[in-house]
């Protein structure tokens, strides 16, 4: 299997240095500086471990790869660009090989899915950051991260088993799941406080955060879809994976904190509480609280907010809290 | 009500051109060389009752609208370009007004009820040219078209009877339904051919459509979506609205055949035929005939390939018929 990393951001790109650092054969989908620097002086990845230089090739864009039957795409975009980069696959001519989605939130598969037949999710449980061009940070330890990896809508076949095998011996510990979706609802329920962190800053928000998984979770159980608990209580987590400092990289936080710090156009708030908004609304169940989430960050887009913009006082208020 | 037009295409500049015809007031956003034309000289609407030029302001973006609590918003792009123009009303401070998705597809409305409340869905029985800037092209006689109206995803409500009465008042018989959602499956059963229109050109594909619609249908009943007649069969038609032709205007046939035709680069198969493939594979019911259709789309994309590019035998094989 060769793996194909479609967006080499802080999880792509740690997924395609640890791959390539172990050998594994690893072809890059990047754009603008990242390409340059990364085809120029490949990508450093530091860890708690040390620092490393990765050499793969890249390309900035799929219709440039020689694609083989023995691909896997790995699809590392936020979920507001995935439908531009399933397009561009469709017209470079990839069709039946598996598409997984290495992503937050749970509309990809779906995105996936209208197009291509062999689809698959991922749960990221991989703390990481782009720095720069060129340098991504992951934290974890002595794993990179957890993944769990299956088939969409459900099952599990031989490339969930090769893709788990190549990533666990490169250092992010994967295991196949028949229910992949479930753990990724449970990953998702842990991104419902993403924009809070991104715009509380540093202000204390445990509670707020708990106040919008809680009625993520009245959501799900209310539309009778599972979810499996990733967060700190998995007993994997203490096994594989735990945060650690690194070098040379402050943790930002979030991709939603990333994305803002970078001034990025979009932020991916209505792929995550804007999923439990949508399953609600269609339920009949009420969101006022993750609806109140998704008009935070359209405020913080429109205004240029940085994090920590907003009090927690504000927040209470608002959530009548 | 204001009736907000956002995409003044060949529905849109129909919807917008009749309803500014009979006075009631109407702004539409538009682009490039459509909105210009708008600006300086109106819409001219061509039907078979003759041609008329309507006047109503017209603005590039969401954000140059002064947005009212009475005003409606009807979406009228292609499903493609949806979420970009959600993005842009939500980046305008759009909240609580109804939005309308008067849209192919059954895609629209989920993609609105992330990002707002009040979603309705709007089923568009209305054949529709646009021609060039500032001129379209709507064959139906006596009345444009039929228009089936609904809150999202059930019910309706007092912003559907308003639309729907100025909407008949413009000629566009309107009808508010509990369920339009079951009229909009009914209407993607129908679009499910236009991909093998565009494709085959004046060549005989009734029962290559009818393949496609028959796996479209068992897709639907798998997995339990209600849909409505709205095709020839359904009554309405003969009362209200015939093909008819116009003077000055050919008909080019669907949106897909449309889009084909003026070199987009983009068509809506992902959200007609690919509604029932992303349907069937949730549910494991083989989709063989509506994933060709994605192919043949993708390819002509691809290629560039004219309307009448393909041969009803290469269909035909294709699809094993």
């Amino acid at each position: 299997m060769r793996v194909v990393v479609q967006g080499v951001g802080a999880i792509g790109g740690t997924v395609a240095a640890a791959l390539a650092l172990k050998g594994h054969e690893v072809l890059g989908i990047a754009r603008g500086a990242q390409l340059e620097t990364i085809r120029e002086r490949g990508l450093t990845l530091r860890s708690p471990g040390g620092v490393q230089v990765a050499e793969f090739p890249c390309v900035a864009d799929p219709s440039e790869v020689d694609w083989r039957p023995d691909d896997a795409v790995l699809l590392c975009m936020k979920t507001q660009h995935t439908a531009a980069a399933l397009d561009q696959l469709v017209a470079a001519g990839v069709q039946d090989q598996p598409v997984f989605c290495v992503q937050n939130g749970v509309e990809n598969e779906r995105l996936a899915l209208r197009r291509f037949a062999n689809v698959h999710g991922v749960t990221v449980i991989l703390p990481a950051e782009y720095l720069s061009p060129g340098e991504v940070a992951a934290f974890g330890a002595p794993c990179h991260g957890i993944f769990d990896i299956g088939r969409y809508p459900g099952g599990s076949d031989a490339a969930d088993e090769t893709l788990a095998g190549l990533l666990t011996d490169a250092g992010v510990q994967s295991f196949v799941m028949e229910d992949v979706m479930a753990s990724k609802h449970g990953k998702l329920l842990m991104n419902l406080g993403n924009i809070v962190g991104a715009a509380l800053g540093e202000a204390e928000r445990a509670d707020i955060v708990a106040a919008l998984t809680e009625e993520g979770e009245a959501v799900l159980r209310a539309c009778g879809i599972p979810y499996a608990a990733v967060d700190l209580s998995d007993p994997r987590r203490e096994q594989y994976m735990q945060t650690q400092p690194v070098e040379g990289a402050a943790r930002v936080g979030s991709s939603t904190a990333q994305s803002l710090v970078r001034g990025a156009g979009s932020v991916e708030t209505d792929y995550l509480n804007g999923e439990i908004v949508l399953l609600g609304r269609q339920a009949g169940v009420p969101v006022p609280r993750n609806a109140w989430a998704m008009r935070l960050a359209a405020r913080m887009l429109r205004e240029g907010l940085a994090p920590g913009a907003v009090t927690r006082q504000e927040a209470l208020d608002a959530l009548g809290m």
